[in-house]
């Protein structure tokens, strides 16, 4: 056993868990978001920044707004998913460092004075908490179904402000009839990794 | 339990897991590194595009020359770490979408035959994969120790080369002596979830 890992959490979290496109009836709860969220929290950021905020979207009025705003390929699954939600950054995340990072708290005015170089770490943070959240929806045994087919200048309008830079839109459920295609081919070990 | 993964698991990949900031001396074999890539390349990515790629540092010639490019706070722990991954986007994923993404091979030239948007996707996805690659160093037992702080220009011209931008470094091994800082705050689920 090559990995410290139980081969069924494996399976939970990686082998077994799969990309859902429809979705069953089973609604998700607000105690669920939190215990995903209280789990995937303590993975790393850079500077602990941890830029990700989340949307979640449950009202009957703001899921038709988002829908609109969704590719024609993914309507139907945004709207019949029980839970969705937009992940997006939060561009002033330094405002919160000199708590989130107390060993340097001059971090804040010494990094990330300036808007384009947080909006480049937030994107490239945020995106690492994108995956980190998908894995704990997993991990609480629920499907995930991320989406960047998508307009991004209209979700930013509609749901966020200037601040905040939406990434994707998850929709979140127990997998419901025919959810996924076969699993796809991946890129072998020797196409991936090289070494010098 | 909200959570389906068992408690030993969300120990293992979050709770107790921290990033390194120094190693011991066992090596990491390449053995693990498969078996890591063997797990994780099966987490979702847009379009299975799977554009990480990883540059294993092994040799003592090459560890000197990445050192070089690293900021000075993180070049004692990057000379030391048993070894050292170059995590970075291969921005020409799309040739090999038609046998990743076999349900829909046509996507190479209808979403990704202009560079911009690649680059764009390949950074997103990319990202998700070091993510993902992350937590998998953690589910093989390993510590990681994820670095931004580097010359990326530099580590791209020595190390890569134009359609490969580098996304991070990331140190790899069992923990050392004092491997890291006491954890710091998370943000609140208030903070960072609202609900529309």
């Amino acid at each position: 056993m090559t990995l410290a890992l139980d081969p069924t959490a494996q399976d939970l979290l990686f082998r077994e868990a799969r990309t859902a496109n429809t979705f069953s009836a089973e609604p998700v709860t607000d105690e669920q978001m939190q215990a995903v969220y209280d789990l995937v929290k303590y993975a790393p950021t850079a500077f602990n920044q941890s830029p990700l905020r989340v949307v979640l979207v449950r009202s009957e009025e703001a899921r038709e707004r988002l829908v609109g705003h969704m590719a024609e390929g993914n309507q139907a699954k945004t709207r019949t998913a029980p839970l969705v939600a937009i992940l997006a950054t939060d561009n002033e995340f330094h405002e919160e460092l000199p708590t989130l990072f107390p060993h340097f708290p001059q971090a804040k005015d010494v990094f990330f004075a300036e808007r384009p170089v947080r909006e480049q770490s937030a994107q490239l943070n945020g995106a690492l908490q994108a995956a980190y959240f998908i894995l704990g929806l997993r991990a609480a045994g629920l499907a995930a179904g991320p989406m960047t087919g998508l307009d991004f200048a209209g979700v930013q309008k509609e749901f966020l402000d200037d601040d905040h830079t939406p990434l994707m839109v998850v929709n979140i459920g127990k997998p419901g009839e025919n959810a996924w295609y076969p699993r796809s081919p991946r890129l072998s070990y020797e196409q991936v990794v090289t070494t010098v």
